[in-house]
C-alpha cells in the first residue's frame, strides 16, 4: 500500500514534535508537510524548532529540511496531503473555522485541539472505546457536502489514565454510578516551555486551568450514543476530578475511586476483565495498537510514571493497586503517557482506524 | 517559670533532629538529654549524627555536646528529665513496653511512634481537635498507679492536612458522611535515608506501606468520645484514602472530596468557618499554636508545598481551591508540614497543652 | 533616623519581588514606590503580580496596595523617592539611558541590570570587596553635573560564590594567577518563568547565555583600580568558567581550582584567612552584612545549595572541601544565594554602604 | 556460533540488573546463572529482586525463574558457565581473592569491582582506548598457571565522559599536559537505594567518596604501556577532578578544561578528530560498539543527560560546547551513560572484544 501523504499542523510545538517523531517510518502515513504559525513559515523545520526541540530523540532526517508552511494556507496544503494531524494552538473560533476549511478542502482532520470537542457532529475518540462514533463522518459529509474531508478529535490527556479501564468494566456488564479521581499530571501536558521549573522543583501545583472540567465532562461524550448522526452525551456516570501538576516529565497518574451502579465485581474479576480487554485496534492489529491495551501490575507500588509510561510503546494504560474502597466499592491507580497515548499517539491510532474503516485513504 | 527538663528519645533520626531544633530556646522546655539506640550511646550528639544530620539548620549549640544515652536506660533517664518526646523506632511490642516503663518511672511520654495509637487508654491528639481527650490521663494514673507519668501519642502525619478543616466543619454543625482523599506526600515523611532518589526523580510512587489504613482509621479515634476513661472511636465518617509519594522535601498535600450528612453549607460559609476556627491552643496562646490555625488562600493554585508548608512556622493547615464537587458536595486542597505540624511540632504543641492543663510540670 | 523613601523598578519580576520582600521593615529604607512596564502601570501591586508572585512568603502588606508606576516616568518617580533599586529588564541602550535619566533627576540608582556594568565611570560593587570604588560617585557628579544622583551596579550572580573567598586570599597577600571554575547554577537565576520545567526534571543544561563571559570578565573590573575617577580593570587573574544550570531553586554552587602566582598558602592558613575575613559591611555592622562574611564548613559534603544558601540570611558565602589540587594548587567548593547575596540582597547591602559613606541620604 | 554460557555475580544489585537486562538476547552470550550474597541464594531471581528491581523494563523472562546461586560457590558456578560478569560488592581483599578463585577455576572474569583495578597484571579496559592491554592475559595465564581463566576490570564510570575524547586527541598527535574536570554525576552511580531523595531534591551534593581520586588516577593506568606483561601507568597528564552529585537518574556530565603539551589544534580540527574516531570495537562491528563512538553536537546547550545519555544505545560518548579556554587551551562538555557505557555495557563490550580476540570462548 502506498503511504498516505499527511501534514502536521502546529508541527513546531511539543505535540507537533511528537507527531513528526512518532510518524517517522509509519507504515500507513508519510509526513510530507509541516505547518505552523506565520512566524515559522518559510523556515526549514530544523531552523523553526532550533532552541525549542524538546524531544529526547533527534529530528527525523526526512523532516529536517521540510519548509514550514503557514497553517492558514489551506488551499496550498490541500494540494500536498490528504490528511492533517492538527496540534495547532489559537483562539477557539478561529481553530474551529480553520479545521472546517481543511475538511471542506477535502482533507481528513484529526485534531488535538479542544475547539471542536463539543461540536455534536464531531466524534471525540479514544480508539479502544468508541470507534463506532467514527461512523458519523458519513453524516458530516452528507450535511456539509464534503466529499472526502472530515473532522475527528481526541479528548484531553488527563482522562486517558482511567477511562479505558472504566470502559472495560462497563462493557463487561458492570455499570458505574460515580467516580472520584485525583490526577498527578506531568509537566509535558502543558507543552513547552509550559510550566516554569521554579514551580515544580520541590513542589506540586494543585491546579491546571480547565482540566478538571474536561476530565469530568468529556467522558460523557466519549461514552455517548449516536443518534441522527450526532453524538448524544451519556451523563449516567457522575465524575469529580482533582487535577494536580507534579515534577514528572511524562506520564499522567490517576487515583480512582469507583462506585458501581449495580452488581459489584470481585477484585479478581476486575483484573480478569482488564486483562481480557481487547478492542478494534487490537483486533485489527493496527500499528499503534498496544497489545494488551490494559496492563495490570501486581506489585504493590506500581504503576509509576517513569517505569510504566513507555509500556506498549507509550500506548498502553497501566493499572495497579486495585483494592476495596471503604467509601465506594473499589479503587485503583491508572497511568498513561500523556503525549503518546494521551495526544499524538492516540490521534495516530485514530487515524489508523480511519484508514482501516475506509474513511481515510 | 523554670523550664521543664525534657529528653528526646530517638534523637538522632529525622524526627528527633526536628525535635532538638524546634525545642531550641523553647519557653517551657529545655532539652537536657538525648537518647537513641545502643549504637549511638556514649557518643556526643554531634558525633552520633555526623553524616546523617539532614536539617537545613545546624545542630543547636546547646545540644552538640550532649552525650547520647541508651534509650532503654529508663531509670537513668528518669533522673534527669520529667518528660520525654519519643521518636524512637523499633518493634511495636518493645516500644509499647518501653513507653509504659517511662510512664511508670514518673515521666510524661509524648510519642510519635504508632505503637500505642490504638491502646484505648492512650489519647491520640491533634491539639486543635481533641485536647479534652487528655483528661483520660487521670484514669491512666489511677489504673496504673502512676503518680506523675502518662502516655500520649500523636497521629499519623498524612491525615493532618485535612482533618483539622474537617473538624472545623463538624464543630460548626455540619456533620459529614463520607470523605475520599488522595494525598501527595513528601519524602521526609519516610525519614532519612528514607526514599531513594532513584524512586523520586521524574517519578511518583503511588504506595506508602500502612499509610492508607492510618489515614482512614485514626480519625475515628481522634474524633471519638471518652467513656469510662477510655477513647471510644466514632466511625460515623467513612474515609477512603489514596496515599502517594511525590518528589517534594516537606509538606503533605491532600485533595479532599466531602459528602455532608445533613445540611450542606455554602462555600462562603465554609470559608467563614475555617477562618473563624480557633481552639484550645489559640485561646491559650501556646507558644507553638499557629494563629490562625487554618489559613484559607483564595488564589486558584494554592496551597503548594514549597510555598505554604512554613505558614504559621510550619504549624498552620493551609487550605484552598474550595469548590463544588459534582459527585459529593464540596472539594478542596489541604496542606500541612508533615514534620512540623505532622510530627515534632504537633507533639510539642501537645506537650504545651499538657503543661497548661497541669498534667506535665 | 527617618527612613529613606526608595522605589523598586522592575518590581513585578523575580528580583523585584525579592526587593520588596527583603526591604520590608528595613531600618534605612522604606519602599514607597513600585514601577514596572506600561503593561503593569496603573494596577495595584497585588494585581500586577497575580499569578506570577513566586516568593515563598506573601506580598508585604505595605506593598500590596501600592499603585504600580510606569518605570519610564522618571520625573514623577523622582518626586517620591530618593533612591531606586533597578531590576528592570529591557534593551541595553534604553536601560543605560533610563538609568542616566534617573541619576540626572537626582536619584541614586543601584542596579541589577548589566547595561552599565562596563561603563567605566560606573562602579560594579561587591560590598565586601570594593567599597572604595564607590568614591568615583564624586567624579560622576562632577562630570555629569549631578547634584545628588549616581549610578552603581552589582555584578552577575554567578561569580559571587567564588570571588569573595578569592579576594580574601588576595588581600591576605597571596596573589593568584589562574582560576578554573565550574558553576552549577539555580533555576531562579533565570528569573520567572525562566527555565522550563521540562528542561530541568532529570536533567542538567550545560549552557547559560552570556554567563561564562560575565563570570570570567567582571572580576577584572571588581578587582580593578580607580584612576582619574574611573575603574581600570585588573586582568592579572586569568579565569575560565563553565556555567551549567541544575534542578535547584536557589543557590549557585562553584567548583573552583586555583593557581597562586607566588607563595602558596597551607590549607589551614587559607581557612584561617577566610574565617578572619571582615570588611567594610562587617566593620560598620550594616543591617544586611553577614557576620561572618565567609563561612567555612569542615564536613566533607558541604556546602550544599538547599542546606547552605540561607546562611547569614542568604548573604554569606559558604565554602568547603578545601583540598590540594593535582593540577593547580588548591581547590574548593563555594556557594551563595543567587537572588539574595547575588542580586537583591547584595544591592541592598551596597545601598546601605552608600548611606553609611554619605552618598545616599 | 553457539552462545557462550555466562554468569552474573552480584546479579540482584543495580549494575547486576542492568547486566541481565542488557544481555537479554545477546548474540555472543547467554546468561545461564545468576549469583549473589547468601541472603539471596536459593530464591528465584524474581523473588530475590522483589521490591528492589529498579529498571524501567521488566525482568527478562529467561531470567525470572533462575535460582540465585551463592557467589562464593566458585566450583559449582564453574561447571555451568565459562565467563562471569562480576558486579559483586564487598570487602576488597575478599573480592580480590574471589575473582582469582574464579579465574583459577577456568572462568573469564570481567569485573566492575574496583578491587583489582590497581593490580598490575590486571588490565583496566575502556574498549575504544586500550584493547591491546588485553594481551597481558597471556602473561596472567603463564604466571598463574591458568589454562582458560583471566581477570579483566573496567574503570570507574566518572571518567568515561571525558577520557575517550581525550584519547582521540592523543591518538591524533596532540599530546595533553593538564586537565581540570568537574563532573555532575547521576544518582544511579551510587546504586540502589543509593542517594536518599532528601539529599537530591532541590539540592546538589558536592562530594562522592573516593570518586575524585579514581577520576584523577585511573586514566594513568588506562593510558599506560605494557612492559613485561604488566601495565605501567603513564602519568604524563596531570588531572584534577571535582565530583558532584546532581538530581539526575542516569548520565554523568563532565566540564573539561584541557591544556595541550605541544601543538594546539584548532577547534574544527578537534571536532574532525572526534568525528573520525573509530577503534577496535567499531572496526570489528561488535554488537555493543556505538557507531560513531564519539558524537559531537553543535547545539549550544548540549549534551544534556536526559536527552543524550541514550545515544548509541547508551554506549556513545556525547560531546559539545567545544570552545577556547581563557586559562588552558580548550574546554568542552562530555556526557556518557554511567550504567551502560560506564558500567555494565562497557564490560559487555569488553567481553565481546575478548571473544573476538580469542581470549574468551
Amino acid at each position: 500500500m502506498a503511504r498516505i501523504p499527511v501534514g502536521v499542523l502546529g508541527a513546531t510545538g511539543a505535540v507537533g514534535q511528537h507527531y513528526v517523531t512518532l510518524l517517522d517510518d509509519h507504515p500507513y502515513f508519510k509526513v510530507v508537510l509541516v505547518a505552523a504559525s506565520p512566524a515559522s513559515a518559510g523556515k526549514s523545520y530544523a531552523e523553526a524548532v532550533a532552541g525549542k526541540w524538546s524531544m529526547d530523540r533527534d529530528i527525523p532526517d526526512s523532516i529536517r529540511g521540510l519548509i514550514v508552511k503557514d497553517a492558514s494556507s489551506v488551499a496550498d496544503i490541500a494540494k500536498e496531503c490528504r490528511l492533517v494531524f492538527s496540534a495547532i494552538e489559537g483562539q477557539k473560533d478561529w481553530i474551529k473555522e480553520l479545521e472546517i476549511q481543511y475538511a471542506a478542502a477535502g482533507l481528513g482532520v484529526v485534531s488535538n485541539n479542544s475547539a471542536h470537542r463539543w461540536t455534536d457532529w464531531v466524534p471525540m475518540i479514544i480508539p479502544e472505546i468508541n470507534h463506532q462514533h467514527l461512523d458519523i463522518i458519513q453524516e458530516q459529509r452528507k450535511t456539509k457536502g464534503w466529499k472526502k474531508g472530515f473532522i475527528v478529535v481526541k479528548p484531553n490527556c488527563s482522562l486517558q489514565s482511567y477511562l479505558t479501564p472504566v470502559h472495560a468494566l462497563l462493557q463487561a456488564g458492570y455499570p458505574i454510578k460515580r467516580i472520584i479521581v485525583t490526577t498527578e499530571q506531568a509537566s509535558s501536558g502543558a507543552g513547552y516551555p509550559g510550566v516554569p521549573s521554579l514551580d515544580l522543583i520541590d513542589n506540586v501545583v494543585p491546579f491546571i486551568g480547565g482540566e478538571e472540567e474536561k476530565t469530568e465532562l468529556e467522558p460523557h461524550k466519549i461514552l455517548g450514543l449516536i443518534r441522527d448522526g450526532m453524538v448524544v452525551s451519556d451523563e449516567t456516570i457522575a465524575i469529580s476530578a482533582n487535577c494536580t501538576r507534579v515534577p514528572v516529565t511524562h506520564g499522567h497518574l490517576a487515583a480512582v475511586n469507583i462506585e458501581f451502579a449495580g452488581k459489584v465485581p470481585e477484585l479478581d474479576e476486575i483484573k480478569r476483565v482488564w486483562r481480557a480487554y481487547s478492542s478494534y485496534p487490537q483486533k485489527h492489529r493496527l500499528p499503534f495498537a498496544p497489545e494488551p491495551a490494559i496492563i495490570y501490575r501486581e506489585e504493590e507500588n506500581r504503576p509509576q510514571p517513569r517505569k510504566d509510561r513507555d509500556a506498549g510503546k507509550g500506548m498502553a494504560v497501566v493499572v495497579g493497586r486495585l483494592r476495596k474502597c471503604p467509601v465506594f466499592h473499589v479503587k485503583f491507580i491508572g497511568l498513561s503517557h500523556n503525549i503518546i497515548r494521551g495526544a499524538a499517539g492516540g490521534a495516530i491510532l485514530t487515524a489508523e482506524m480511519l484508514v482501516k474503516m475506509g474513511y481515510a485513504r
